[in-house]
This record gives C-alpha cells, structure tokens and sequence, in this order.
C-alpha cells in the first residue's frame, strides 16, 4: 500500500494539474470521445436506443412535474428522503441526456435544481432525525448525503460547459466545497472508515474532486484524512467499529481491505451489489480522468474479478444468497449491476457471457460502456451466463477462511457453505453455516435480515431489533449451537478476531464435490469440522446433499443442529407430540423466538424426515442416537410487532454429549403439480444411513438405498492434500485411496 | 324432463339398432370422416403435429417399457392405482395413434393390454382396501373403475375393426359388460345418484355402450337404474347424500342438476373442472353417434356454456377460485380443460378468445376439435381471452342463490362472492363469504381445501379430517359466524335445505360495481345483507372493495368478522398485546385451529390494519365501535399432522349485539420490489369511514380520504330494482336516486 501511495503521488506530481483538463468535460464518466462515438450510433444500437428513450420519458416526465429541493424531514420511505433520493437520479439521467442529445433543456434543468440546492444548502443544519452516528443535511445520514454527490458530480460534470465560470464559483464554494467538507472532515467518523459507508463517502468526494480538479479533496477521497481526531473502539449504529488500530482510510484502503483477491467482499453479496456502485463509478471516474494512477486495475484487478465474483453470488434465478444481513429477493437484476456488467464488460475482457445478463436486465447504461454492450448483444455475441462450482477465500490476503458454492449440472443443486470471517458490522454469528438450493428454490434457507428495507412503517425501513435477537442469532442458521450459546458468545469484538478454516475443497469429480472446514473458536474448547459433498449417484433420481459434522469437545454439552427447511411437513418416522400451547423453546440468544410446535425422539439410530416445498419433495435423513430429541419448531415468539416470518424448522437435539458426530443427507426427489396433480417420486430412496467409522483421522459413513445399493464416504479428518496417501480397515474389509476422501 | 326422455326414448325407438353402424368405428369420439380429415393435414398444423409428436413419444416409450396389469393392491398415489390409471391413458392414447398414424404397433398394444385386463377381470375381487362407500375392482372406488372404462371405450373404439369378431365377443363378455354391470346395478350406492362420481359412472357405462351398440347399457346410461333398491337418507364417504326423494337418476338427470342455466356447477370450479370430462366426452360421444338424441346440446347448450362459466371461475393466472372443496393451484391450463376448450370451440361458436386459451395450454386433442383449434390458431385467428364480471345462479333452475363475481379492469380487483346453495357433499358453510384478487393473487383468500390429493402420505391422498373440522367450518371464511357456531350447526341436512339470496346485481358502471345478498337460514332468527361494492374512485391509486354487512337479530349475540389476508403485518392504528405462549382461540367448530397472537381493542370508532403480501400494499379500514375486540390469528392450533398452512388473519369481534352494521374497505395500494428496494404509496388513502345512516331501508357509508374528499355510498335495503325511487335525509342534507344504490 505504502509503495503504490508513493508511486501514484509521484506520478500525480510529474504529470501536475492540466490546465487543459480543466475545460474537458465531460471527463467522468462520459468522455468528450464516448459521446462523439454514442451520437454517432444513435439510432443504431436498439437495447441503447430503448434505454435512452425510457430515461428521456422519465427525465421529460420529471421536468414537466416541476423542480422540489424540500426542506429535509424525513427517514427513508418519506416524501423529503424520497424526492431528493430522486432529485440525484434524474438530475444525473438529464446531464447524460444533454450530452447524448444535445437539447439545452436538460442543462437547464440541472442546472436550475443545482441552484436550488445551492441556496438551500448555504444555511441548512445538520438533518433533524437524530439517530444516524453520522448525520447527513440532505438526508438523515451521511450516507445518503454521499449517494447524493456521487450522482450529482456526474451531472455537474456534464453541464460544466454549459455553465458560466461564475455560476461554477458559487456552485463550487457554497455547494460542492462545502458538501465534501461535511461529509468527509466533519464527519471523519463515517469518511474515514473501513466500511461500505465510507467508501461512498470516498467516491462522493472523489468525483466531485475530478470535476473541479481539487487535488486536496482528491487526496482526501484516495487516502482519508491524515489526522481524523477518532478515538479507537467506537462503534456505530449497527454495532461497527469505527476505528480500529492501524488500519487506513480512504479509497484506495478501502478497495484494499474488504475484497479478498478473488473480490470476494466480507460484508456478503448484498453488501457487495450497494459497494460495487461507488467503487466501480469512481475507479471508473478516475480511469477515464486520471488513467495513470491505475485505480479500476488496482489490487491485480480485483474489481472486475468482484463483478464475476458476485454474478456468482446468486441462486438459479440471480437472486443473491442472503448471507450476512442480505435482503432476501436482491439480484443480479438490480440497476447497480447494470453498472457492474457494462463496466465489467467494457473495460474488463467482453466476456460474452455478460451480454446474456444484460440481455436479461434489458437495459444498458447511456455512456461507452453501455453503448459496447449494447453493440455486441445487437451483434449476437451473447452467450449463456453459466455458473460452476467455486471457493472464494476471504480476507484482504484471501487467508480468512471463505465460502464454497458447489453446483451440479444446471444448478439443479446448489450449496452455499460459509467458513469465513466475521464480516464486519453486518456478519451474522453464523459458522460452518449452509443454505441450499434447487434451482432458484430454497431448499434449507439462510433466513436474511430482519429490515423492511425503505418501508418506512417498519422502523423506517431501517434495522430491526430482531435483527439482532434472531436473524444474527447462531440458531437462526444451518449450523451448531452449543448449550444454546452463540458463537463467540455474540460478541462482536471476539467474532471479529476470528474466521473458520478451509480443510479442503475439491470439485474435480462433478459427481462428488466436497467442501470441508473447521472451526475452533466459535466455541472455546470445542471444535467443528464440517465437510459437505454434493453427490449425484446413478441410483438416485436427483444429487443430494451428505453433511458430515465432527464436533470434539473438552466439556459436556448440550448440540442442537437444526435444518430450516421450507415447505409442508409430509412424513416423519418418529414419535412426537404436538403441544396444545405452544412456548418460546428458550429465552435467549434466538430461542426465544421459536415455539416448540412438536417434540420427540429419534427413531432410534436412522431418523427421517420429509417434507414438500415448491411442488417438489425432500426428506432430511440423519444417523441418529436413541437418545436424540427431534424438535420441530415455527418462527414468530416474542415478535410482538410482528416482523418475523412464520418459518418452520427442526431441530436434531444431542443431550449431554462431547465429542460426536451428525450425519444427514438432505435428498431432494420428485415433484407435485396441482395442475395435473400427479405426485411424482414422493418417498426418500434411502433405506439406511449410519457412520460407521470414526476416529481423529477419518469418518466414514454409508448410504444404503432401497433397492440395497451401498455408498460408502470417508473423509479424511486430517491430511487432506490431494496426493496424501490413505488406508483405512472398516468391519475388516480395507480401504485405500489417495486425497481427501473416498467414495465408492 | 320427462317429456324430453319420452321424446329421446321415441326417436331411439324409430331408429332402432342400425346394423351398419355397428361395422363404423371409430365413432365415438374420433370417427372415421374426421379421421381421413386429421391424415389429410398432418404436417400443416403445427400446434397439432406437436402435440401427435409429444403423444407419440409418451406411447412410445410406454411400449417399450411393456405392459404391466398388477393386482390391485394401492390407494392412490400408490403402485398399482397409478400404473392402472397409466394404462387406461395410454391406451386411450394409443388408440388415436393407431387411426391417425396408421401404424399396428398401436392396435396391438390396445389389444395385448385389453386382453390382459380381460384375463384378470373375470375373477377379480372388489379391491381390497374398503374405505369407499362403493369399492371398484381394479382402483379402490368405482370412481376411478369409472375412469378406466371412459378411457378404454374410446381405446376399444378406435381398435374395433382391428379385432375378429371371436376376439370382440371375448372382451365383450369377460371384461366390458361385466365391468360395466359392477360399477351400475352392483354399485346402484355409486351410479344412481345426482353427483359427479355417477356422472362418470353414466358416461363409463354409455360409452362402452356406444361402441358394443348395446342398447341395453345405454338406456341405463343415460336415465339410471329404475329399481335401485337403495333407502333414502343413505350417506357417502364425503357425508353426502346418496338417496334423495323424489330424484331422477342417469346422465340426462345428472346433467339436468347439478348445473344453472348459465353452466354454474353447484359443487364450485373445482368439481366442474374434474366433472367437465365426463359431461363433455360422453355427449360428445352421443353427438357423434346418435346426434338425433341432442345430448350436447341439451337444456339449451348447458354444457358448452358450462365450459365459458368455468373459464370465467379462474383468477387473472388461470388458476380456479377454491370455492368449497377447491385444491388451489388447479387451473384453466389442465387436461380436462383441454378437452373443454377443444370441444367448445370446435362444436360451439368459434370462438377466437377460445383458442388464445389453447394456445398457452400448448396442446390440442388429437380428434376432430384439437385439429380445427390447432388450424384456428396456425391461421392467426386467436384473440385474447378477456374476463368480464358475471353473475351466475346455482341450482337447476337458477334460483338457488349464486356467485357473484366483480372485475375491474383487466383484472385489477377482483370480488369473488359467494352466496350460492350448499354445493352438495362439497360445499363449505360459508354463506355471504367473499375472496379477492388482485391480477393473479389472493388479497384475501378462501383457504380451500384440506387434502393433499394424489399424495399418499397425507392420508392417502383423501380429505383428511381437518377439512371437516377447519376448511369446512365458518371460521375457516371471510364472512360472519355468530356465537362462535356454523352456519347450519354445521349440519349438511339443514344447510342442503338453503341457500342465500340476492339482493341485487348491478356492474352496470364500471367504476362502482355492486352486488349484495341475504342469508336468513344459516343462523336461525338471525338475518345477514351483505352488500359488496368495487369501486374505482379518481381520487385513489387502485380500486378498493367496500364491505357492508348489515346484521338484524331477535337475540343478543356474539359476532366474528374475519379477514383472512395473506402477507406480513405492517402497521396498526389500535393498541394490542402479543401473548408469549399461544392458545387456540376457542374449542370447536374450527375455532380449536386458530392460534390467538395478539388481541387488542378497536381504535374506537375507525380502526385501521394494513399488510404487505406479494410485493403490494394493503389496508382493512373498518367502521368500529370502541368495544369491538381485534383479533390477530394464526392458523395451525390442533393440527399434530400438519396438514394446515400457517396462514394469519384478523377478526373484528363485537361482543352482545343484535342489530349491528360491519362496514369495512379493502384497499389495494401502491407496491415494493425488493430487486430495486423502492417503496411506493404504502400508506392507505382512507382518513376514515363512517356508517352515517343505518335503519331498515337504508345504510349509508362515507369514506373521507387523506385529502378531505368524501365518498358517500347508500344502499337500499328493500327496494332493490333498477326502477325504484329512493329519497334519504341524512345530517340534514337530502339524497334523492333511483335504482338500488347511490355512489356520489
């Protein structure tokens, strides 16, 4: 880091502020050559000329409906945070369109709402709702204030020639000058962060910085503020650090930090998808204004490997996994990641396959990018997107464990099992949890987050408290809780210390692909060793999934593993009871948002339990001991302004026991329609599953199938490189393979 | 009736058996004119060589696996029902092949398969699981025997003059009379009622009848079994009658019945749908071999204006309003409805909206109508299928109440109304109840039923108890149950006795479209006017439905009013607690299923709720009194096989009343996407409602809006008809109109 600051100040100072620059506007993100080129294709181009005909209705549509700058009042969802959110959009749709098309009433647009803020903003106070660490004066955070200049430095950029020295000065000293200056040294607790906040703050004050050509506020976005005056150990609303020892700020540290090498970001997709924006346009500022500094290539081009990253990042039908605190129906169809794939396809290497997206989301953006996509979709260049298997490591150096997505074929299955690190403020305590998919279904959910996002009825559309006593909660996940505990006892200040460790990943064999990883901090003396593996045998109708989960432990304890299947129970083979009155199933730590709608004891040592969901079957079979309980439970105890969702799940329950392990194959099979209302394939095809070997170096376990069939696993608990050589003597017949594990 | 019988019986008579006839096969449903049509166009018709191609591949295959008759042993959802039922379908199937194709492998097929059943037939026993009232031979009902016989009539037709005469007397003897004498005069309990499992009993007889030209059969086909020696009051599996005093039995009578003059099916579009079948081939089949009989055109057109009715008992999706015993999902887009949509077009008016239907069900019959569908469709003739509102009587004659269904637009609103008869076996107690819709989802629904059909594990794929002890239930429905009972107690003898009554119809204006009806019988001494309006007001985003249910009793009273919306809580306007432990809401007559979540006091004279369900917004503005109680709901209580859907719903309960007035509006409003996470227009448009006149003539409803505006809407209580003069004082301010109701 310290070099390439050195280097890039070097090579700032060699080159100078350009006096001609100054007058080249556009520079942003439309150049004075890419418009040329987009006027010239007019016409041309469909996908770019029904994209700029819907922004010319909806920029027409808004200047016939007059200029409002409110006198800020509101949280999100109310009308003063919604119509300056809008002010931003359109005012930056009218500057491309005065560009594109040459029509002086865009300018003038622009210009007269720039004027109007610029009156307004002279004199206004920090915004009235108070709740925000950072207030903003537009908006109730500084967030959003910092949304408003990243959009709103792109249409100054557009008119800039439009508009007298004059208007620029006043335009510049009371408006943009001072709207920097708030966001970034007067708020140097939102500016000068690791943090998705910060980093808007970063391209806010960056790209206005471009457009004036202020080298100070430039240095000031790339590379914080030298002496912010934080203390360490603060935190914001969501429960973040702000400052953590030794750590930098500005662009250039936050581009560093959250991406592992792969652009994997910590914070999870969703989080991913609202930073892509900022860092994408800004890079994207810098490379069109200031191409020697090298800003979209920094970190060996990490945030064009984020965009495939996170086109990754999603289920079947593109909606992102909700990990973390991820908003549930998110996807790769949203408008930020119009901006990823034409960015991505552009500057990156017009990976066809990124047509076939843009094809989908069926919109372009109006500047090089968009038009170059739109070319080559009008060229029939697109091909399928298609996703495969991937691990992606976390951590700024990708050594902070990661997460592993295993596909087979089509997506027909999909595993998302996650071992990172704790991901910052918006992490869930969540480790060696997993959701699984078929298709764009949801097999086994990861719940998501507790937030209306933008409703304001629902806290005004910000976190809810159950965001916290639930959706972070390690039993609101696929994953081990330990005597009704949350990993690092919820402590967000041990989590963050921490991150589970790969044992092994390996999707050579599309027939078996196995992920495995451990964690041992999560619970102090005790350690979790989870490997999964997505197999397709000939004998079964569909791939399933075989979960394997080693616990050792100093103690004795109590383990609930529970699976939030969704769907309708079908069939179970073990005997329960069903309360009358149903009770919170504890008090704390998540519990006490589940009601216990049904108890009982396994079916001895082979428990199965079936279920239906989306017009297709599953059923959940598990090596069980006699003395296991099998709780079946609903989301909703405790939720008195009902924000939860009435989820159900169930819990395998082991009492009393230290080290142990739980095996299950969760089976997908067969299908329903209530249009032909044929049931197809309804019965588990697994007769049997038991572990039937287990010791510190290896665990095996067999699947015997209805027809008598055996499939035998062994996981190597300790060497698990690929050459490793393995023997291994179960019921007297041996066993001998080369690399993680064997199956047969 | 009877004339028409003596009239048929006469011109049978005059025409006798022809002896010709006997040698033209097919003539059933294929017949060897359309035959030679069909061969003549294959490769022209792309829709139908399509579905000849898919039909051909399906045989094929089946071929190849051979065939397999085994022993019946299975409920349904089980081996030996399903591979039963396979094989009447694909010998069906295999029948058309052989005529339209030409090919032998087909014929023989038939034949192997019939002569293998004919080996099994003569010494098979009654099936051996005895739940049914009427146990079939190869499927545990005579029902499914039924369909058997339906299918393979038509398999026989078509491989007639394939078989030697030796080979026909063989079947004839061994299989097709005996089987069809045991599903008639030794099953009288099953074929010789007013019901659908007669119907297909009638057309399984008359069809095989057809084909052997067994005169005989027929007779009993179409007028039933004279001396049935069954006693009067007798009851089915279902609870329904199977002996009625007084009632005609066969096909004609069964057609005769169970269906309005419009076509309205008195079980609900789910029996329709599954009775169409049986209705439609068999007069289809009589039309095409005895067109003197007019079967299919008989109670002037009853069955093909039964397939528009049915087409318009679907929501904006297709999908089948759930009224009584209705599994949802089920839809326009079925087999049997392919059939239907074939037929009416074909021997109906051509009608083009028709075949837009056809298009998206993607596939044609193979006879005679699926090819002029598919030529209809090649030659660009299809046309939009557009629902308009409609409303529709029940019972024989049309005046046994009925449904009354409001459409807005293109299906914005829909009302979906209920004040039908009881709807035989399958009938809800659920008078004067309501559904809505907006486009293809349910804003606030109908549960339905609670059966997983064709799914063995639930029950064996049959009605399971809870569809008595909840869906069935008043509770279970958006409409008033008093003193916490059902309508009728609960009694099917009582509630078969009834049925509502209009009040009047009007969707004269688009914009207020009205109907309302009285139920006296339900609650004895007690007397509900419910009035139902969709209204499309300028002033308001979307159309909204006001609710007015008018109450007079001699007696003092408990009143439930639910709502069952479907989606999440978002706001209240009253105060309420949420109890941490859950009890069910009551012991009996449904109330023992619903959970109690929060209960709380109406906020006193105008009390709001809204929710978000499907991506839109929702409030319930209701005309309180300060005692009312609000319940919040949970279904699920008593329910230790889940086998019910965790779905909520709130209940304005007002304690000691007699005479009282609910007045209530639902307003659809705005929207949310999660992909771009923007919040429109989530708060309600209503300031409050008021009832500002309530006596025995007139109720008087005002709606004042967030802006001030008023809506005043009064209904005359008594004088209904368009031309009645109406003069009302209200406040001082006089109203005078005419017609049934005053919107201003």
């Amino acid at each position: 880091m310290q070099f390439i600051k050195v280097i890039t100040l070097l090579l700032a100072t060699l080159i100078g502020v350009n006096a001609v620059n100054a007058q080249e506007h556009p520079k942003l993100i439309l150049t004075q050559e890419g418009v040329k080129k987009i006027r010239a294709e007019l016409g041309n181009v469909p996908l770019y000329d029904a994209s700029l005909q819907r922004v010319k209705e909806e920029v027409d549509a808004e200047i016939e409906l007059g200029i409002d700058t409110p006198i800020p009042k509101d949280f999100s969802g109310g009308y003063t945070h919604e119509r300056h959110k809008r002010n931003f959009y359109v005012a930056q749709k009218a500057g491309v369109l005065y560009q594109v098309l040459e029509d002086d009433k865009y300018a003038q647009y622009v210009k007269d709402m720039l004027f109007q803020y610029e009156a307004m903003y002279k004199n206004l106070p920090p915004h009235p709702k108070e709740r925000s660490y950072a207030r903003g004066k537009l908006f109730w955070q500084c967030l959003n204030d910092s949304n408003w200049l990243v959009y709103m430095s792109q249409a100054y950029d557009t008119i800039y020639n439009y508009l007298t020295a004059d208007e620029r000065e006043i335009l510049e000293n009371n408006l943009f000058r001072p709207f920097a200056d708030y966001i970034s040294i007067e708020n140097p607790q939102f500016f000068n962060r690791i943090h998705n906040h910060s980093t808007w703050g970063n391209a806010a004050v960056g790209m206005i910085a471009l457009v004036m050509d202020d080298k100070e506020l430039l240095d000031r976005a790339l590379y914080g503020i030298e002496d912010d005056g934080l203390e360490l150990g603060a935190k914001d609303n969501d429960g973040g650090f702000i400052k953590v020892a030794g750590q930098k700020a500005g662009f250039l540290a936050n581009l560093e930090d959250p991406f592992s090498p792969e652009g994997y970001y910590t914070e999870g997709p969703y989080y991913q998808r609202y930073a892509m924006y900022p860092f994408l346009i800004f890079a994207l500022a810098m490379e069109n204004a200031k191409p020697e500094m090298g800003v979209l290539e920094y970190k060996d081009n990490v945030l064009l490997k984020g965009v495939n990253t996170l086109l990754n990042l999603a289920d079947a039908d593109g909606e992102f996994f909700p990990l973390n605190d991820g908003q549930k129906g998110m996807s790769i169809y949203t408008a930020s990641l119009v901006t990823a794939v034409d960015v991505a396809y552009h500057y990156g290497d017009k990976n066809p396959q990124l047509l076939s997206i843009a094809e989908r989301q069926n919109k372009v953006l109006l500047d090089q990018a968009g038009l170059s996509v739109a070319i080559g979709i009008r060229d029939g260049k697109a091909k399928p997107f298609v996703k495969h298997s991937i691990n992606l490591s976390d951590g700024q150096n990708g050594d902070q464990g990661g997460l592993g997505i295993l596909r087979y074929g089509n997506e027909e299955l999909t595993l998302v099992f996650k071992y990172t690190a704790q991901g910052l403020s918006h992490g869930h305590y969540d480790k060696l949890s997993f959701s699984l998919y078929e298709k764009g279904d949801e097999v086994l959910q990861d719940y998501g987050l507790v937030r209306f996002v933008n409703i304001e009825q629902k806290g005004g559309g910000n976190y809810l408290k159950e965001n916290t006593t639930w959706a972070k909660s390690t039993i609101a996940h696929n994953t081990l809780s330990v005597n009704q505990t949350k990993h690092f006892n919820g402590i967000y200040e041990v989590g963050s210390k921490h991150h589970s460790e790969l044992h092994f990943y390996d999707d050579s064999n599309k027939n078996v692909q196995v992920v495995s990883a451990s964690e041992s901090n999560a619970y102090p003396g005790t350690t979790m060793l989870r490997t999964m593996a997505v197999i397709k045998n000939p004998n079964f109708e569909k791939p399933f999934l075989l979960d394997i989960l080693k616990v050792d432990s100093e103690t004795t304890n109590q383990y609930d593993l529970p699976f939030y299947y969704l769907g309708h129970v079908l069939e179970v083979n073990f005997d329960y009871q069903s309360p009358v009155n149903l009770k919170p199933l504890g008090e704390k730590n998540g519990y006490q948002h589940l009601y216990l709608e049904g108890k009982g004891q396994a079916a001895g040592d082979f428990t199965q339990f079936a279920w239906m969901g989306n017009g297709k079957y599953y059923t959940l079979s598990s090596a069980t001991q006699s003395s296991d309980e099998i709780l079946l439970t609903r989301l909703g105890a405790n939720d008195p302004d009902f924000n939860l969702r009435r989820d159900p799940g169930i819990i395998i329950r082991r009492n009393e026991a230290k080290d142990t392990i739980f095996a299950s194959v969760i089976e997908p099979h067969g299908s329903y329609s209530p249009v032909n209302e044929l049931s197809k394939n309804s019965n588990s095809h697994i007769a049997h599953l038991a572990v039937v070997h287990d010791d510190e170096q290896y665990t095996a376990v067999k699947i015997t199938d209805l027809d008598g069939n055996q499939q035998l696993f062994i996981v190597a608990n300790q060497q698990a490189s690929q050459s490793a050589q393995h023997q291994l003597k179960i019921n007297g017949k041996s066993y001998r393979w080369s690399g993680p594990y064997l199956y047969q």
